[in-house]
């Protein structure tokens, strides 16, 4: 599975920079570009380009930059490809204003969106989902951005259905919209000299006060004037991989801490199937925290000797081939497993291709036995909203637990169930859990 | 005066490398950014960026695209600011379909142009005029660009008033298309296994079968297939200023060899202003064709004593300030020039700042007089149709010629009149030369 | 503590590419330059620069080498300063042949013997006592490097005081040598293609026989022909740094599991030094398995609450200054800690600057408690073999227990005993733990 | 042919900066690797690395640099290969203290003075012969660097026989030295505030005292203190190929006025030469001014019908094969040459490619006849003493003129004299010319 897009922005003294720091610490939630756009002697200019944070945002060119306004995104495509177009923000001109856009989410419907507005003869630049909302906002303001209505422009975005935590930035604001069924997170941390957005709360400033935005609301910075209103109060459909996989540990998403949750499903796993083993391997880093409340419930000792190397860039070129990537990030460390019943605990599985190396790898250390847990139920369908889930077909689940249990070479797999994952949650009412449902239809 | 932008294009067995080697001849039309877009495996997709031809279209990359069809672009901003987002080529998708496009030009009444599509709700993404020829062609069309036909495309683009050279990739071909008034260059080479299209026919390989696209036809390639057509046939407007500064010398821009104007400009400037000198230094490197005509007609001996540094960047960072970037790029043979009478024969003279930093180099060399001729007329109007002339009242040459002689402090200052140069051309019914009138209104 | 360097090479059908992997794997040792040398077409060639492997070994570059032959450095600075001329492999030409080393260690009595070559009136190019190896055996050899005998040429070495694990490249074969003491690490990989050699045996392909060389063992790795031979056989005075922090955990540095070592040091900490606590934090990523055995032992249970952020780069600017460096890269799961008796286990304390920064960020988070446990003895000397330990001075623990507590600002501190250390590993007979003694006068 | 090196330093109260600028205006003397060393708090250290002065010395490190005193060099290999270790300057430690050299020219017998050094065992780090003048040093002195006589230094040097214009920095001082025969220039630039040294003087600021340093000089620059006195006084052998080729137009090499020589050369060569043609066309860049004195002699017209594309780079990957390079950076514009009896004059033939490309280029646009006259005298024996001319056989004159005549394939080709070139220079008795004589021993 991999990352989405993050979003950052609002006004503080020295906002280049600033934005530059909370990327950095959104970097997990996309690597594949990034920029920030901001308010400098009255305009609105955009830097980005493909790359990381610190290859595209170099500290000479933020430290050159003198503005109070900006709004930054790090992507990783869901829609649109992989091209230097679809780098965000997106800037807008209409009538000699502009707006620029930072976008995390995926709309709904994208096609027939995109149909009736090429109908009308409009055009699309680039290959994101984003451009609609733009298409969206004009259409209804016809106006200078600098005149649009934060309030309105949250009443005509909340028409498009989907999922979007938004980040406008004007030549004299910074707008936030969060969807009515908030499947994306969006917070607010305000203190006497700035007020900032993030996707997460542990990309702020340590301090302040915080406080996430409520789906369906919308919030407006401007130099000296702050406003929030909640617009819409539908119920909500927050995306669940966010706790499971998505946030940092030390985000609190959807108003529950990442970190704690992430224990309970793995104790909540091991209630629900346990095992004789002699060791639990977490696959790291992202399975750990499932691994120790695994740990805790089936008092199998932790041991992490799946070894990754973080020095290893995301490509990796060999002679003997691709499949080698794999192998130069993780390493084993034999002589713990000899002959040992390791229990493999991981967050989540997807498609399993690399559950599958992964396996490969640990069964040359000579276990006697490998059982594989899984701290979230099986991934059974494509996601709509802004996660790249590849299609069904290719999801190792939706073939059979059993099935699924031969490809990867396991001598057992074993998933938490989605009641048990609600449970942890306190309830899925406000989840959207979709992905964990055979839902061939779209609600 | 800042150069403006080169396109080249067309199908051949290795385009991407083609399109390298085509964009390098043409870096001298502009040297901010340059991309290429290519059909690979059926698929369009654009590589581009800010930049110089050898730093964004590295060998690797080039090398590792299988394609036969693709359009490149150079650029130098005149209309749309210095972002990546303008970069060109410009890629549209559309029902499906994709359009890349290649342009250089402008168009006129962009504000009224942009006025009328925004007055629609539809929205802009960069701060390209281009991007509105691509509104144009799908409102007229509404149907995904593989279905739009060649000979309409270009009659709806006949509509708009402005210069545009202009040109298309498609998933099946390559559309080139020449305004009716012909304001920019557009050429055609053939032979067996090619069809190439570019700004100036220089930047073309050896040999070859060319030809001059001319003002108001289209042309089209396909991998079997070529089709040309004139289909507008009126009074044409060939920018004088290609062929006094902008195209290589060893180009037939508008049918005629460059490299003779040049001359010729120098020859019929040295018959209106004859001047009583010791030797004649040519402002390198555009003006040294002018001063070798100067010398042939009067007799004085030419000596390029002012040497430029090839290998400064664009911008030098020095703590006297940034004045110094000239005298870093120029130096003076200083003892060639003592206690001469210097003339000095540039190309042209626009705002006038870089000819006064030149004087006042030349002045320290000690020299008795220094006279300046200039082997085109004085600029007096704004450009609307893609050259990088400021806004008029920066213009030396609008105050008056006896003003502006004093404001290089020079002995004498004598350009061309416009009857010479138009003698030279042969005549200057089919050329634009608009910005040495005192055009106060547009006609 | 900062890392210090590793060395990669050997006989390989494609020895670039497998240089490159190796160093990969090796990179925890050296962050700082990195390079390789390769004998191509019977000649030595170096490639090496400032940055990590992805930057100055590209894969283009190192696809195009072709190469069975050659050796590879990864550098952090223990001697010499960091500039580009220090960077490794060294090449010296003699009588018209070359030869590179890649040295990993330090010798001792630099200055002394510095002198001694000086007296002499030879030079130094490079700040590395790595030259002065070479002045050594051009000394002893006074011929060309290509008819040095191995044998001869590690009994030249051995007279030389001082940490070195070497490998040289001559233009037929390959040369390790590990010094009499062992201080660092060596091994051997050979199957029946290729021959290599490691500072660990975790950086090596999979599979294949591995064998760790002995102190004072020399090894020749030619085409067809492979010689290993112990030379020397005195105590054994191996760095217990390596097995403390350095190395992979899923290496096996001196006979001994890595990971092994690591989990006992920190439950023999937990033996030695019980705390009432209510959750174990391990300061990641190097203190894990320490306090995976600190919990075992106590029962207290793991909480990883302390978060790094893997996507920031060795430095960060911040108007607020350079502190804030530690903040960026490392952050709290707030909501674990408040009101509990926190346990912060790490693997060693150097200076204590990190471990002040991230006592500080902890208590942030309001535990009652904060107890600090660290898995190594107390470090009291500094290093004269290749760690890069500050002078005494700036040791945190040399001015006592007491005064270290309370610099740290903790409610107790806490180290595993030098006998309990030394328990673990079996006997430190063979071990140099000269750091962890008050060893005022070298031995 | 190659360029060779330049040096630049001195005492100016931004060194760094005025290094860069210096180095920008000696690029042309090399362009493979550059450096500069500076005293910065008292330390001695380098920056350098293969490649441009703008892409090596960025302006942020430049600003960075506090410092006061410092020397810097650009380098295309003479003797050396081409690798980074052999960039300069080049540092050397001895006993504590260190000096930086930066070298212009090559020694003469560097085998011999090799082995003599080897055979005492000293080794070699660099492949370059500046590392033999610092062995010469360290063995005279065998004291730290900071307390070397600089008078003493040049007379240890002066023992050496080859071309050396040496620049070396101290943490006092700046050092130049130009050998007895003067091969190489080396300028000293004074003003109240500052003391600069450049291999030419067109490279120094505008304005302050200039004097060539003697051949058999020492300067000596330290920040209150200027010491200049000339040691030795012989017959000197000043390269006449700085006069030809070498050096920029506005420099004064050897007390000569470049720019004059080079329209004198040209205008000899007429004398010398003549011929029946239409029009002469310069090898550019650098043959424009002896084109124009062989013009102003012959009556026949000058045409820059070669032009030069200045955005090309050194390589040019082109899939049908590496000759076309030449293609690519040079163009002809044809029309002015079809059927006219061509004069091609260059200033120097050295291998003869180029020149061959170059006249199979103009062969196409089908002039009637092809002349070449060369402004200098062919060039029969290599260098010893820094200009790459490679061995001799592959020099196109050493065959005999008719020969090469028919392997240009040119109506006729002919030289200036040896005699016409003394003749110019007003006596040959102060230039080194012996790469113009059949010289098969050294002297």
């Amino acid at each position: 599975m991999r990352e989405k897009c993050g979003v950052y922005g609002g006004i503080h003294e020295n906002i280049a920079l600033e934005l530059k720091r909370g990327l950095f610490s959104l970097q997990h939630r996309g690597q594949e570009s990034c920029g920030i756009s901001v308010v400098e002697n009255g305009t609105l200019k955009t830097i980005k380009n493909m790359g990381l944070v610190r290859d595209v945002l170099k500290d000479e060119k933020m430290l050159s930059i003198k503005s109070e306004m900006g709004i930054g995104h790090v992507r990783y495509s869901t829609a649109g490809s992989s091209e230097i177009i679809n780098a965000q923000p997106l800037e807008l001109t209409y009538k000699g204003s502009k707006v620029a856009v930072a976008h995390n989410g995926n709309l709904e419907k994208q096609d027939e969106m995109l149909k009736k507005i090429e109908d009308k003869g409009e055009i699309f630049i680039t290959d994101t989902d984003t451009e609609i909302l733009l298409h969206k906002l004009v259409n209804h303001f016809k106006s200078p951005p600098i005149e649009w209505d934060p309030i309105q422009m949250a009443e005509v975005l909340f028409e498009v259905k989907g999922a979007f935590s938004l980040l406008f930035l004007f030549e004299d604001k910074v707008v936030a919209v969060r969807d009515p069924h908030g499947y994306r997170p969006l917070w607010i941390r305000k203190d006497k000299n700035s007020t900032l957005f993030s996707s997460e709360d542990s990309a702020f400033p340590l301090g302040g006060k915080l406080m996430e935005m409520e789906p369906g609301s919308v919030a407006v910075a401007r130099k000296d004037d702050f406003i929030y209103k909640r617009l819409v109060n539908v119920k909500a459909s927050q995306c669940v991989f966010e706790c499971i996989y998505f946030s940092r540990p030390d985000s609190h998403t959807f108003g529950k801490s990442v970190y704690d949750l992430r224990q309970k499903f793995g104790e909540k796993c091991a209630e629900e199937n346990p095992v004789e083993g002699d060791l639990i391997i977490p696959v790291m880093d992202s399975g750990l925290l499932a691994a120790i409340g695994f740990s805790k419930v089936s008092g199998i000792p932790l041991e992490p000797a799946l070894v990754r190397n973080p020095w290893i860039g995301r490509t990796f070129i060999e002679p003997t081939g691709r499949s080698s990537a794999v192998k130069m990030k993780l390493s084993v460390v034999s002589n713990v497993l000899k002959g040992k019943r390791v229990v493999l605990v991981d967050d989540s599985i997807v498609r399993g291709t690399t559950a599958k190396r992964i396996v490969e790898l640990v069964r040359k250390a000579k276990p006697s036995e490998i059982h594989f847990r899984v701290a979230s139920p099986p991934v059974l369908s494509e996601c709509f909203w802004g996660i790249d889930i590849p299609d069904r077909t290719s999801l190792i689940a939706r073939q059979g637990i059993e099935k699924a249990k031969e490809d990867l070479k396991v001598d057992s797999l074993k998933y938490l169930s989605l009641e048990g994952m609600c449970e942890v949650l306190g309830g899925c009412d406000d989840f959207c859990f979709r992905c964990f449902t055979r839902g061939d239809v779209m609600e």
